[in-house]
């Protein structure tokens, strides 16, 4: 009865039992995989978000397959690019739907880095499409590999997709690798998909790297490039995504892309009236996120300089940080035990796809991020052990 | 470079061609193809409306897969179900891309009316699903062809949509249709999908029609009914749809929508909170709308009873009306002919698969709709001709 793009089975794991057994009891718990920054005690500018969802303009229905014109001159400033090479969407997930649907027959193929964002198996598998993971070169900095890149291709495969900066590594492409990339793809005829989101927030950016892909005016291959409210106003519930085609070949595509959102024009008219006046609220919204990152980075720091077992890798950008643990058991026994005994619910690193034991991603949102990485540490690496 | 999901060409036709020429030209003219709630100059609660948008909640992210509780507890109450039957949607498209997801691998088959809502075809193809055409039984009353079906269905079909009332031809399904239909359905092992967008707008219901599939408790094969405030509330640009899972079959699936339903989490906060406050005023949305549909309908009998070359169907329910015409020429160049002479838009009724040409479909909503079916008339049939 049910199809094959779905799972064989909705069993869930060990932990997310445990949560769920927590949360039946009522037991407390911090969070350091909190990545929803509306539950992170930040201040937002609530009056002017609420005012701007209530705009008169949402009393009329104007259709519209590309995204109304006034939230996409919104956006297309935002970014520095032309209001009409701008396809607005739901949500990211949705955006890489309909870049699927219109690049890849049923049974093609796209390429997604590893470790990486987890989405992107269901988001392909419900296309029918399959996402075929190419593993980064090392397991501490995650440099593109491209011999694993042309391995991973086969004539099936359309498009390759990146993250930049990555989630959760925070690593940005390098200036070094991105004419190679955009060589291999247009080599091989491939789409390049570069998902952005999280690209307002450097932290600790390489000298070499490449803040975005949107620089990127004449590439030869179809570069599209995603984004959206959901990180740039730190707002996932307005529900507010967009494709941003750069370049000609991409620009080619915009008609059938539009084809597609005609089918199903899923943004609301809230969303759309609020475009504008969110990004204008989206600087000082940025601004005590970052200030948030920069603090718990540095109480991670500080709690690292107690626990000389315990590293971290160097977070370029993003929204989490990668913690290096002795792999003395695995990844998942290790998360139960620090929620069981610390009260601490963090991602073992094989959540994003990260090889081996060795690695935690932690979230560098919750307002209590010092307190739980405090219990962390103490509970893994008791002070001063190795 | 592009998929064979999408169309070959993106070429308009000639229909199209000439209303992008007028609106170039800022000529005007009148639109009886117009089924926007919005811009039809009806009366909506807008204070309410404004207000139910802007609710504090919408300022935290709680993702549900199904859908806010609070909204689903206001859907159930509307429908008179179990919020835990309900998954919210950002459209009735996304609910159908979300069941095809569901119910069919790549390359699987539907069985969709014709005539009916143009959208099937497209919705299905996105899929990588084949939506297989059934015309209806004769061309006057479109009842069920249950040979048509058995004919059409082959071992890949995994479900039968029907839309209740039908669109554009009003026509509920009847009483005898509906226990065949489900026999029919749970003999070959297929889901039933019912889109009953327009149940609300009753107009000349014939005595035996089935008002909802609701009433099915206990059905033998998995039953989902969708609908959204799109019609129910007349408020298209909210972005609010939904499946309800009708018995135990259906209920079945509700951890599988659910899991897709997670992968794109689509429906705006503000959409969420509006829900119950919407559907509170959606009674009084709905008696505006429905004194419309009532006088245009009376609009169109006056005329008709002018011309005696035309007639129309019964209007079971719904927003439009077919109307009957001499076919002395291809629909097409009818509708263009009425474009250029009369000044008004109506569509061909090959446009909704109608088949012939004997047909034209108007909207029942604009407020224009007496001066441009006045014109209609004049121009197709002089008074008193044959
Ligand atoms: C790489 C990446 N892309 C997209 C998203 C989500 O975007 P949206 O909320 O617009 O679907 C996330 C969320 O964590 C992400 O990590
Ligand atoms: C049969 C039918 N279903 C669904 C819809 C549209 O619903 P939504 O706006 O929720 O996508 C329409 C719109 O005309 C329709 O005719």
């Amino acid at each position: 009865m049910i199809s094959r793009r779905l799972p064989g089975s909705f069993e869930s794991n060990a932990l997310s039992r445990e949560i769920a057994a927590f949360r039946a009891q009522g037991r407390p718990f911090l969070d350091l995989t909190s990545s929803n920054p509306t539950r992170c005690g930040l201040p937002y500018p609530e009056a002017g978000i609420l005012a701007a969802l209530a705009a008169p303009s949402v009393l009329a229905y104007d259709p519209d397959p590309r995204g109304a014109a006034r939230a996409r001159e919104a956006v297309a400033a935002w970014h520095g690019v032309d209001p009409g090479d701008l396809v607005l969407t739901a949500s990211t997930s949705e955006a890489y739907g309909w870049l699927f649907k219109l690049l890849c027959d049923p049974g093609d193929q796209v390429l997604v880095p590893s470790p990486s964002y987890p989405l992107f198996h269901w988001l392909a598998a419900l296309e029918g499409v399959e996402a075929r993971q190419v593993p980064a070169l090392r397991t501490d900095r995650w440099d593109l590999d491209f011999q694993a890149l042309a391995g991973a291709a086969t004539p099936r495969t359309r498009a390759v997709v990146v993250v930049n900066p990555n989630n959760p590594t925070g690593q940005f492409l390098s200036r070094e690798e991105w004419p190679r990339l955009l060589a291999f793809c247009a080599e091989r005829g491939l789409a390049l998909l570069v998902d952005e989101v999280f690209a307002d927030y450097a932290l600790e950016p390489a000298p070499d790297h490449l803040p975005t892909a949107l620089g990127e005016a004449d590439p030869p291959c179809p570069l599209f490039v995603l984004s959206g409210l959901s990180k740039i106003a730190a707002l996932p519930q307005i529900k507010l995504g967009w494709i941003v085609a750069r370049g000609a070949p991409a620009r080619a595509c915009l008609e059938p892309l539009a084809f597609i959102a005609d089918q199903y024009l899923s943004v609301s008219a809230p969303a759309l009236a609020a475009a504008g006046p969110l990004l204008a609220l989206a600087p000082g919204i940025q601004a005590g996120l970052r200030a948030r990152l920069a603090s718990n980075l540095a109480a991670l720091d500080a709690e690292l300089a107690r626990r000389p077992s315990l590293s971290r890798a160097r977070v370029e950008g993003g929204w989490s940080a990668i913690l290096r643990v002795p792999a003395l058991e695995p990844g998942e026994d290790l998360a139960l035990r620090l929620l069981r005994e610390a009260g601490v619910l963090i991602h073992p690193g094989h959540f994003f796809d990260l090889p081996g034991d060795g690695h935690l991603v932690c979230s560098l949102l919750p307002a209590d991020f010092p307190e739980g990485i405090g219990r962390v540490g103490k509970s893994i690496a008791p002070a001063g052990g190795k």
